[in-house]
């Protein structure tokens, strides 16, 4: 396998592949501005460009996809399909989005699934825009689904080994454990997802449950609820509506972070292979601590929010937009107190299931950690006494152990140097940031969370930062979703050599 | 080994041998408390508290000391000389330490070299208590160069292994490898380190370059630079003293982070040692990097600090002054601009080189993920190649890497749950803390630096935080000093079993 260098055109041609694919989905806006007597011509452009440049690369030979060539692929789909997202943006030019570093950051920030967003005044843009935004998420959930657990899964990489134990094929269908068939099977399953969570939605509307839901409302919202993405039409996110579309999202980003072949199991009747994980009761146990202490502290500190109903419904509605990386608001918690946004901040760092749309170092790599230094401080006592990492029956081999420790402590330290990008930076560009804002931001780009704290909170804007700040958090969410080494290892020498 | 239960009368039989030698130095205080005309009252109580419970305890049997007994042994020592230490405090009840929560904050911050303080008016205590500080300090940092060098790296946990190819006594001397020996070189050559550095600061005083130092200063300030311990007895720190004296802690404190191993060979006119060490000269890049950042980020933003000579001069101080643990401040750093205040929040998880007084994750530590990281990377490109992670000559076993790894990542978890505890308790409280004021205080508490920013700011004090919050702080000096496992080991239920 090393003895020949990387195939970049078999890669480019593969990025062909799947830029002309990208052509269908943005239909979506173009008849959404048609339905508004909107330009279709943006999106049109974009199609043209998809079809275009997606054609000429498939030209390109391509005579081998090996490890090599699948992380150069992944790096550059991401890359390539944040730019051609951002087209349509900067052709729009509304508001913030004459800027193309702009127009760059809200289309990385919708591939990557992050959800922070440049947009000042949401009424300044046309209703496909606000749509394209929330499809390019729809996509972005569906293109980390199959990453996670058709690609990363077989390169031995980041603990994703493990990830190949939970989520492999064969656990799928007993049939044809080949990418294409995993790709359709759990495709399928989020479209379903999807689909039920609109109709969810919309019925909510229809009910009277929900007096501000629009048919427009609820695609939109679904689009980027089961994708764990959270960019929303609406300036007050999910705050717009009504409690019990704030409980039924709740619900959504929740099933939206949980390991897609237990909920196809789930799906075909298999109910013991949901309940009988270690990883999922952890990852219930994670949302229900979060949104118990995070209720304890608003109740404490009644400042920003009247009533333990409402205290209830938003600390479990925030500890799971944040857990499942999904970002929605249902209340502006940037008022919130210290403790409490602290707390959030924290939460940050967990993520969602393996195997899932979530984002973050994911509840499979906490498990792994808190139970391997449970079993460090056991074998310290008895020195002797060797015993292996247990994840349902299976042992967990010390290489996987090793590479779990390693993927989160990278994953951190790459936060930090954020952070410090993001200070620098905008201490030499003379946009100063606060100590916390940076922090929180830099999380939330790695992380593909989207609001942070201070002026890039919920109902703000990460528009007012530096320019170059935006472009270094353009590289932060790349690098971040798809999970570090597919854009790290391009930057070795040992990579391009034979 | 496994075949007993921990043999809890011998470890306290040796913790009584440790508070009989307590008694040595608290001669100092009382000495100076003679020579001031103050009352030596409490130092000659603390005396026979130290005395009389140590030969309480010496007179249990000691049976056994295997790892389970280092482990009970290590965690009570830091905790008894806390409180022992605290006693003369409480005893004197000036100012602050009339409340015993302040009292043990204090001692706790003196043995774990955390050198940060609750005192708000340093004019309201007696020299004998100011000066009983800054050798509570020079205690700890002794017994954390003992630790390091003799007694963890032979408990096989937590990268130690690691510490033990570094620090191993075979290097020391070749004649008698044992803990006793180990400890006699070392301890004498950190005693005559700082000695040196008493006679250089009093020598910039005579010389007329440190007009401000008195035989007290130098002495104080000896005693908590090469301990990288950080108290002093003025208010204003090391910023009291002229630019020479500034210059020349700065020396020592890199002396005191540096391998008390090599320096050894160094002393020794082993000079090849020291200067071969792949992690001395990782140590003076990560010294040199940071310094360059800092003064870079303060000649942009000049609104603290005039003039690019004392940029130069604070950058470098500082610098040094976290990333080896001692958390002197050479002037108010609270008042630097957020990416300052950042670019040294981050530093503060660092730490100097393994085998010294210093205190965080270590260099040693850094250097090993970071070369693994890389190597990694180089594996995943080209599947089949497998390589060893090298230091030097030697090939790095890949237990000892997955060790590393999860050192460092449980030392940033237990951080993150530091901030949070502090928040949480901090609002239910209802003495409010910021954010960026609580991940400053968990990081500089639990790595052992001192200062934090905020109210907690180098010029500041940690008095105004809540009681219990103080506590939680003790708990977090105590369990981060001593390197997390042999505080964590006594928790998990195998400890206590045969
Ligand atoms: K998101
Ligand atoms: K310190």
């Amino acid at each position: 396998m090393a003895l020949t260098t990387v195939d970049v055109r078999a890669s480019l041609n593969v990025l062909g592949a799947i830029l002309r694919w990208l052509a269908v989905p943005l239909v979506i806006p173009t008849v959404v501005a048609v339905i508004y007597r909107e330009s279709p011509l943006p999106y049109l452009v974009a199609i043209a460009i998809a079809l275009g440049v997606g054609t000429a690369l498939t030209r390109l030979p391509r005579d081998r996809i090996a490890d090599r060539e699948a992380f150069l692929t992944v790096s550059l789909s991401w890359l390539t399909i944040a730019v051609v997202g951002a087209i349509p943006l900067y052709i729009e030019g509304t508001g913030v989005f004459a800027s193309p570093v702009n127009a760059l950051f809200e289309g990385m920030s919708g591939i990557t699934t992050t959800g922070a967003t440049v947009i000042r005044d949401f009424d300044a843009h046309s209703q496909a825009l606000l749509m394209w935004r929330q499809v390019l998420q729809w996509l972005g959930g569906l293109g980390v689904l199959l990453l996670a657990t058709a690609v990363l899964s077989r390169l031995s990489v980041a603990g994703a080994q493990l990830m190949e134990t939970e989520t492999r094929t064969e656990n799928v269908t007993k049939l044809t454990p080949g990418i294409e068939e995993t790709a359709r099977i759990l495709g399928k399953l989020y479209l379903g997802l999807t689909a039920g969570a609109a109709a969810i939605l919309y019925a909510l509307g229809v009910g009277g449950l929900a007096p501000e839901m629009t048919l427009f409302d609820a695609i939109a919202h679904a689009f980027t609820s089961i994708a764990t993405a959270g960019f929303s039409p609406r300036a007050e996110s999910v705050g717009a509506f009504s409690p019990a579309v704030q409980w039924a999202v709740t619900l959504f980003m929740i099933v939206g972070a949980t390991n897609f072949v237990l909920l196809y199991a789930l799906v075909r009747g298999e109910t013991d292979r949901l309940r009988d994980s270690e990883e999922f009761r952890f990852y219930l146990g994670v949302l229900a601590a979060g949104s118990l202490l995070v209720t304890g502290l608003l109740v404490v500190d009644q400042g920003a929010i009247g009533g333990v109903g409402a205290s209830i419904r938003h600390a479990v509605f925030q500890t799971a937009a944040i857990v499942t990386t999904t970002g929605y608001a249902s209340t502006d918690f940037n008022t919130w107190s210290a403790g409490a946004k602290n707390l959030l901040f924290a939460m940050m760092f967990i993520g969602g299931m393996a195997g899932s749309t979530t984002c973050s170092v994911k509840t499979l790599r906490w498990l792994i950690v808190t139970k391997s230094f449970w079993r460090d401080l056991n074998v310290s006592a008895h020195r002797q006494s060797v015993r292996p990492v247990r994840l349902g029956s299976e042992a967990v081999s010390e290489d996987t152990v090793r590479d779990v420790y390693a993927y989160t402590l990278v994953a951190l330290v790459f936060f930090v140097f954020g952070t410090l990008l993001l200070v620098v930076d905008g201490e030499v560009s003379g946009v100063p940031i606060t100590e916390f804002e940076a922090l929180s931001a830099a999380a939330s780009m790695f992380f593909n969370i989207g609001p942070a704290f201070g002026r890039a909170g919920p109902y703000g804007t990460y528009e007012g930062f530096a320019r170059s700040s935006k472009v270094m958090m353009v590289l932060l969410m790349w690098i971040g979703r798809i999970e570090i080494v597919p854009v790290m290892v391009l930057l070795t020498p040992t990579f391009w050599k034979r």
